[in-house]
């Protein structure tokens, strides 16, 4: 009946700590997603898989920063607002001239200019409108500008060969800018890296489009939206490959058909002895398990396995257990896989309001509700255990990480939180 | 020559704060975005358009925690290792059994049950299989259990009626979650808030798809770009209208197109005087000039409007400008139109490593580099002006908003960054 395998019951003393295990999955994963060239603005958000330096200066030419009149600095020497220079203004310069075509400033000239337009040849310095009082086709300069003043020198954002974005980095909206503003229309990067989820389980059954709840024993697979849902955020792509019973078989094929469509597999469901082995023994099958149990909590049963380079993550069927699993596991492998740095998570800090314990050596993953006080944050447990407890997940706000070496907090212990909400207003 | 416009020169004095101009433009934005009703994989990052309760409890029958022995409690009462109590072990349940097709426990006997199966009829506790000694059709109870000990409680995570997400919140993965497990397919949700783009500037042409750099005095379009991925990125959907030269005519008409079509208007470009009063002088033929100059840096000639309740943003066409303008402005607008507080940001406190003088009363928003040292992060300010220049925020990973009562910062003074990317490690 099973209940003689009690070796995955004895606790957290035998397991590998979070940062052990996934050690040892990293040294494994091989894989790297395919590179695939994207125009700038369909990169958003996808890793570069190339370093892009600037092929050219930029600004390509000397413009102006400000609105006012384009000079030669050296003539505006000693102009103040009773001994103004007089400069004779010979023609305007608007944004989109083409400079070339502007006869070059002799001194004694002026030009009135907009900003963004370019410097027309013989001017190396711009005098603000508020510095200068304009009589007929005169401008009286109160105000003396040394050479450059108000200009954007050509190349001050980047000259040639500067590192514009790296390989690894994730494609942000100003790299895009950058990008656009250099000519450079289209990037390498990583496609983004596709999981396939494989949900296994019982009595637990899809959601009908329809809705509707299902039939007296069974329930609805939560876990599998919940874990889409992440990975589409950290724009990673899952494919849904459905909820199957516990059938070490019809698993183990599944997780065929996964490493074949995609860069990494997960599998949800068989936390009880039983099926847990099941998912174990379907993995041992195409590849070898990494480790299977690790210390945290909730997400004790959590494994994982590779085969051919490509990681395959036994998450727990509970849906906190299985976000634990996936913040502590899935999202750093397949950063890794593109040799990206984890995003900083929105923290605050704030103090505890009662009483925490942690077991010792093992990682807590502890729902908190944090509330804006009028002398900073409040942090309320919600809860530890009830890994099934999706409500601790819709009640809460914030997540509070125990380390391994800390034994729980006291009341008013100061620990900092990651955000998963905006903060509750106090009342 | 439109040099005698001095009034837009004469330095912050005249110009709201940011707070103050951006109170008076909500108080003008009354246009909701319209309501869809989405499946609930595909409302992800959408807000939601109405309240949801739990239609039942959940989880909807008593169900084991752990595997283990379904018992009645009172039977083990005194159970320990020396005096183990004997029971019956009268059948199995499994994940996915429907209780009601099981024969009711009586004293005297015990099921084998898996973690997520029904509690059978009769029995209100689960001894964990450690605790248990199987032998032949005979268990060993070597610990007592109390009422509902080991038993996930049916209604424990949902009772019927309670809130399983609200009004004007964000859709995140364990509401998705929670309403898959709760049998509910659909969700009202907010269509994401459509932003029509029109860039102006006599100079600016767009990226062309090939590629390359355009004629002498031209500069490639960076802002439209920049802004599209950040209205992306926070889930907007943003509807390029191109760009056009400084014509108040074509301005106009493109923003009576985006009014049309989308909830927003942006324009960028017309920074420069003449240009500036162009798109205002297009925003006040179709609607209300709110503002027009704000107290902030980069960004000083920000401006706003709104028509038919609908808000209309003048943004700078230098790129840096844009996303302060972005991050004062925009994004707190098209939050506040679906009632949705703003998400929480990745923030991290750090040392300045040198002085950085503020103008009073300016919000302004500096350019970081921010570095993880051995005691703590390291500030290194990049760049307070320089509104046109990308290369401060691809070099950059933070941005310090320094509030408008700080006259700035000398070095070592502790502060909070922004992050927009991983922090650097020291080396």
């Amino acid at each position: 009946m099973g209940l003689s395998r009690k070796k995955a019951m004895e606790g957290f003393k035998t397991l590998a700590s979070v940062d052990e295990a996934l050690g040892e999955l990293l040294r494994r994963v091989t894989h790297r997603p395919e590179v695939v060239e994207r125009p700038i603005e369909d990169a958003l958000a996808h890793v570069a898989a190339e370093d892009v330096t600037s092929p050219t200066d930029f600004p390509p030419f000397d413009r102006s920063a400000v609105d006012g009149y384009a000079v030669i600095a050296s003539d505006t020497l000693g102009a103040s607002l009773t001994n103004p220079v007089v400069l004779a203004v010979k023609y305007q310069v608007d944004p989109g001239t083409d400079p070339g075509r502007l006869e070059p400033l002799r001194h004694g000239e002026a030009a009135v200019i907009f900003t963004g337009a370019p410097l027309p040849p013989g001017a190396d310095a711009v005098v603000m409108a508020e510095d200068a009082i304009v009589q007929g086709d005169r401008v009286f300069v109160t105000r003396q500008v040394s050479p450059y003043q108000n200009v954007s020198r050509r190349g001050e954002d980047f000259t040639k060969g500067k590192p514009v974005i790296r390989r690894g980095q994730i494609v942000r909206p100003w790299h895009i800018g950058a990008l656009a503003s250099l000519g450079i229309a289209k990037i390498k990067v990583y496609r983004p890296v596709r999981v396939a989820i494989i949900s296994t389980g019982d009595e637990v059954v899809d959601l009908p489009p329809e809705g509707g709840l299902p039939g007296p024993g069974k329930i609805i697979n939560s876990t599998k939206p919940l874990l889409k849902a992440l990975l589409r955020l950290d724009f990673f792509e899952p494919i849904d490959l459905g909820t199957v019973p516990d059938d070490a078989d019809r698993i183990s094929s599944l997780i065929r058909e996964g490493l074949g469509k995609a860069d990494a597999v997960i599998t949800t469901g068989g936390t009880s002895i039983g099926a847990k082995d099941l998912v174990a023994e379907a993995v041992a099958r195409v590849g070898e398990v990494v480790f299977n149990g690790v210390r945290m909590r909730p997400g004790k049963p959590t494994g994982a396995g590779v085969a051919g380079g490509k990681p395959i993550f036994m998450l727990s069927g509970f849906p906190v257990a299985a976000l634990a699993g996936y913040m502590a596991f899935v999202r750093p492998t397949l950063r890794h896989m593109t040799g990206t740095p984890e995003d900083p998570a929105p923290v605050v800090r704030g103090k505890i309001t009662r009483r925490v314990a942690n077991v010792a050596g093992v990682r807590t993953y502890l729902r908190v509700r944090v509330i804006a006080g009028k002398d900073g944050y409040l942090v309320e447990p919600l809860a530890i255990t009830a890994s099934g407890v999706l409500s601790t997940l819709t009640d809460a706000n914030g997540l509070l990480v125990i380390p391994e070496n800390v034994e729980g907090y006291d009341e008013g212990d100061e620990v900092e939180v990651v955000l998963i909400g905006p903060p509750l207003e106090a009342y």
